[in-house]
């Protein structure tokens, strides 16, 4: 199953009908159950994705401030309930941002790893970031380019080439993330698929 | 089923066995992923009684920065699930620090809603606490006292005496979230009898 669905469907209903030992992208509501509870499941891609990258880049959130801009199923509410769990891969003290936040650059300013899942193009500009911070874009937006062949590029939640010259790291979009996310599909897949075999990948 | 469980029981085990169409604390692992997915269930009590303080009290925390201490599955992670939601009985910008949160106190005196529920007792002073903010106390600690008969005495994980002064409201302990928290377990139980028997009640 591919989100988002045609209007005509009921994503709820769909994602219900998934088997939770077959829930490759982590959405269903037990597998979401087990997140928050922070039992083991699988994870939801984009947050598993986003994990790696901070564990493999050195730069561990236990301790640090994370502050995610973006409150959907799969990304934001899923990365917020991984990150605050007590383990040693989380464990970082979490702010949610939203459109319902009030003075957004007060709380992206004081990340120490920020999340942009908002889904609005170049959203966060340098002077909402603090100097060293780390930047991960979520974003995935097509905006106009006439000097593409395609009459448009792909764009994060980023101001790319502002925001690089403050941030201590930074994701690229494309391929920062998305990559990632489909890669930690791949895992799950070949989690659940041991799981049911009882066959471990050697 | 009464929390905690003696140690030679499995919590989650015993979770796992109840029914969530009766899982009037809302505890399940079904029901607690319908919580972080913004779905309709029964909210576990304590968090259900903090929005019923909140609301009843003239205080919605929608726009507003609610700072939770505490990451239970019960108290911390349902309410920051709860909070984070997009509708207008919540809509905060929310931040969960625990155990492991670096200057605890730099997070506290930014909150304009301030959630103890760390299980300490006394450990919210009023150097924490940004005047005219309102603070909700979840914490049930019992410490010594010889002036009582019984030897002990409940008291929550805010300093009341300190932090009354400085606060623009707050909850005792005892006779704050505590009674709520059962009137709530009972509304639970109430709206999954109706769900059960389609009954209404007047």
């Amino acid at each position: 199953m591919q989100l988002p669905l045609p209007p005509h469907l009921d994503e709820d209903a769909v994602i219900g009908a998934i088997d939770p030992v077959k829930d490759v992208d982590g959405v269903t509501t037990v597998n979401m159950g087990r997140l928050l509870r922070g039992e083991p499941c699988p994870w939801p891609n984009t947050p598993a994705g986003i994990l790696e990258i901070l564990h493999r880049s050195g730069y561990p959130p236990a301790g640090r401030h994370v502050v995610i801009c973006g409150r959907s199923n799969i990304v934001g509410k899923s990365l917020a309930a991984i990150l605050m769990q007590k383990n040693d891969r989380a464990n970082a003290t979490v702010t949610v941002c939203h459109t319902g936040t009030r003075d957004l650059a007060g709380f992206t300013r004081q990340a120490d790893i920020l999340i942009a899942a908002m889904g609005s193009a170049g959203a966060i500009t340098a002077d909402m970031v603090k100097p060293g911070a780390i930047i991960i874009d979520v974003g995935n937006n097509w905006i106009e380019d006439p000097s593409r062949k395609s009459g448009r590029r792909l764009v994060g939640d980023v101001d790319f080439e502002g925001v690089k010259k403050v941030a201590a790291a930074i994701t690229p979009v494309p391929g920062g993330v998305g990559p990632l996310t489909i890669a930690m599909l791949l895992a799950n897949t070949l989690m659940l698929a041991e799981q049911q075999t009882g066959y471990t990948s050697p």
